[in-house]
């Protein structure tokens, strides 16, 4: 037979699909038309494919992109503006005074283009998103070639984005509308809790998720403050009202759950919820540390989040990988608790599937869009090299990404981003540092 | 007044000397004979002095390099060898099977060049090490430039360095007097932890540690199972034992201490001790979380250590402070715990306290070795940057070290260290892991 041609063939010292686990070691990988072909040995490559571009990765891992499955893009802007201070005052003083006197589309589409840039060099190649103006962020994410789930925020209260919940849905709608030709955005509901919005916008925002088959992305149960709240308002706690109203279900993208009592987990997983653990947040913000192992075993999908960059600081999934493994294990006193491997699952497939793409991607599976990385392991940091995966929780970081591509198109090569002018956005990084250091009193 | 001859003038955007606190921004520091001479404004360095080597740092922090205060360099080798396994069967079916097959001057030296390498590239300018065959970790480290703390281990059991305590100590002291001509190094007595040492050799080794004026370097309370054995076996907590034998005092680098009690706490700061927490080393092997904010609370020194490459995964103190604030933080429920600029202080001048090098290096006060690290802060993964010392501890990794100097000697220079040859130290480091991948039965 003689070769088929193709788009890329990519050869790796080891290949780690995620779906089936384990390692492959001195295989390639076979690209056409965006989708993954198939993975095979090095010599079976060189005899059956032609490619049009071959890429070598010598001492590399290549994987599928990473999903930070949680983040406030824009909010890059805004990162380390106030550190070390208490969550009540660092919202109240220091946050939405900025952002009610800033935030603006142009503010949304410059920060989420930082972010952007952030994570493609970090490897993230999916970003679920929750932020104003998600016109302004959806631009900014297609200009990249990045793939997003885009949320479409809703609130009881007003913002300079939108007056009411009605307005609120409405454009958020609208803006999903102009995008819907895009082929790597998707739209979520994106509710931003419990305590800040009401029965009756649940209701209603339920009504728009089940019609349109939305997911819904929304922050449960972050600190100890608001389950007691949620506990005196309403006798239940914010999984128990979630559940009341009809939000728990395939589609909702539960943020954080750190204080989620053992039967929210119940009902977490009868639900088939999807969880978003954040630990550098969690752990930043003094709110609690998540029962991520318990969850994990009770069979509920978890996925990783940066957070905003505001609360973290950096939108940095192999920080998160590494501080979600550590802190499973100092929290549950057990050195086996959550091992590298199935945090690695947690990054990729696992953040996949909560954001309602693990059908296209999260695995390198055959017919699966050729969202993946290259993770260079060959420095002398990083040597000897036992087990590749733990190296790539407990090892490298984000630096050791060299190249990414989304559908097949290689987005970052050499460390660099290619869909846009990386050297144009640092002026603009500090236009907006000068802006924002304003004092607010 | 002609301006004056010096070797260096570094100028920097921002210098953190650490003393005074704060950040100094557009300044210059001036280096002589290996030693600060100076911090001055830009303008008055380009007028008062002239250099004969000028580096410009338009986007760093210039700040003093990281001691890291707790390592077992050599240990490099096994780094990732087994993962995700509690203690127990880690150091036993892993690690000390390994250990006593292996280790010999050659490993050691081999492994502590290895870590030595990823040290510096990281900004660590000194280590207090704690190994086998102590000559040959010397011998790595001086080839390196690098300043040390050298551990003499002793240990009440037989092992293929040495037979017994006075065995141990012979040729730790041996060692000592080989390099003590070397003037970055300094030798500790390096007792394995009070479970390992019985009190005949605690008091035989503090002999020595009184005569030669010598630190004394050991785990302390590490795990909740160490504890409770000590207090079955003699009534008191490791801690308690150590005060009864004379060993707790400004020699004392106390490393770990996560199980200690409030009258711990009080004997510690009583006797002016000193702790390494090892944030990231706790968590892996979940040992537990060091009451760190309650011990700088009360005026205790503490510094920060890796542990070795086995037990953490890297030799890394950007991300040791990074899990030390961000532990502190949830572990208190207080978001303002262990600011930025108090965890910098424990990377710096702390440890340099710790190993009783603090009239030498830790700060960039004038008089002081010019040990210091140019830190870019000008990548877009650090944008914007409203605060360089939030940013050292929760942004930057360590891959943003860019220089480093030791006695005013650049020994790393654009991410490459100077003074041995990179390139031949992968295929070595290949060669053991080959050896040391093979199956212990």
């Amino acid at each position: 037979m003689p070769p088929t041609d193709v788009d890329l063939v990519v050869h790796a010292r080891w290949i780690v699909p995620i779906e089936p686990p384990g390692v492959l070691v001195d295989h390639a990988l076979v690209v056409d038309g965006g989708r993954i072909v198939a993975i095979v040995d090095a010599a079976s490559a060189d005899r059956d494919y032609r490619a049009r571009n071959r890429v070598e990765c010598p001492a590399h891992v290549l994987m599928p992109g990473l999903v930070n499955a949680h983040t406030h893009a824009a909010m890059n802007l805004l990162r380390g503006i106030a550190d070390d201070v208490p969550l009540k005052p660092w919202l109240e003083a220091h946050i939405w005074p900025r952002e009610g006197r800033f935030v603006a589309p142009e503010f949304v589409h410059d920060g989420t283009l930082l972010a952007g840039v952030e994570m493609l060099r970090g490897g993230v190649t999916c970003a679920a998103d929750m932020y104003f103006f998600p016109d302004a962020a959806a631009r900014a994410y297609e200009a990249l070639g990045m793939r997003a789930l885009v949320g479409m925020p809703v609130l009881d209260f007003p913002t300079p984005y939108a007056a009411d919940p009605d307005a609120y849905l409405q454009k958020g709608l609208a803006a999903r509308d102009a995008f819907k030709q895009s082929p790597r955005l998707a739209f979520a509901l994106a509710l931003h809790a419990p305590y800040t919005v009401g029965d009756a916008t649940w209701a209603k925002v339920m009504m728009y998720a089940a019609q349109l088959d939305l997911p819904v992305h929304t922050h449960v149960a972050e600190t100890r403050d608001e389950v007691e709240a949620s506990r005196a308002a309403s006798g239940e706690t914010p999984v128990e009202r979630l559940d009341r109203l009809g939000v728990t279900g395939p589609s909702l993208i539960a943020v954080h759950a750190v204080h989620v009592s053992g039967g929210d987990i119940d009902r977490l997983a009868a639900q088939r919820c999807h969880v978003v653990h954040c630990p550098t947040s969690n752990m930043k913000l003094a709110s609690g540390i998540a029962p991520v192992a318990a969850m994990v075993e009770r069979g509920i999908d978890v996925a990783l989040g940066t957070d905003g960059a505001a609360s973290n600081n950096r939108l940095d999934l192999f920080a998160e990988m590494r501080h979600a493994s550590l802190l499973a294990k100092v929290s549950t006193g057990d050195a086996a608790a959550l091992p590298a491997a199935t945090v690695l699952r947690m990054a990729t497939l696992g953040g996949a599937t909560a954001v309602g793409m693990d059908e296209r991607v999260g695995s390198l599976l055959p017919g699966k869009a050729a969202d993946m990385i290259a993770v260079d392991l060959g420095g002398l940091d990083a040597m000897p090299v036992y087990d590749p995966i733990s190296h790539l929780v407990n090892v490298a970081g984000r630096e050791a990404v060299t190249d990414v591509w989304i559908d097949g198109r290689r987005v970052v090569a050499a460390r660099r981003v290619m869909t846009t002018d990386e050297d144009s956005l640092a002026p603009r990084a500090a236009l907006w540092q000068q802006r924002l250091a304003t004092r607010i009193d």
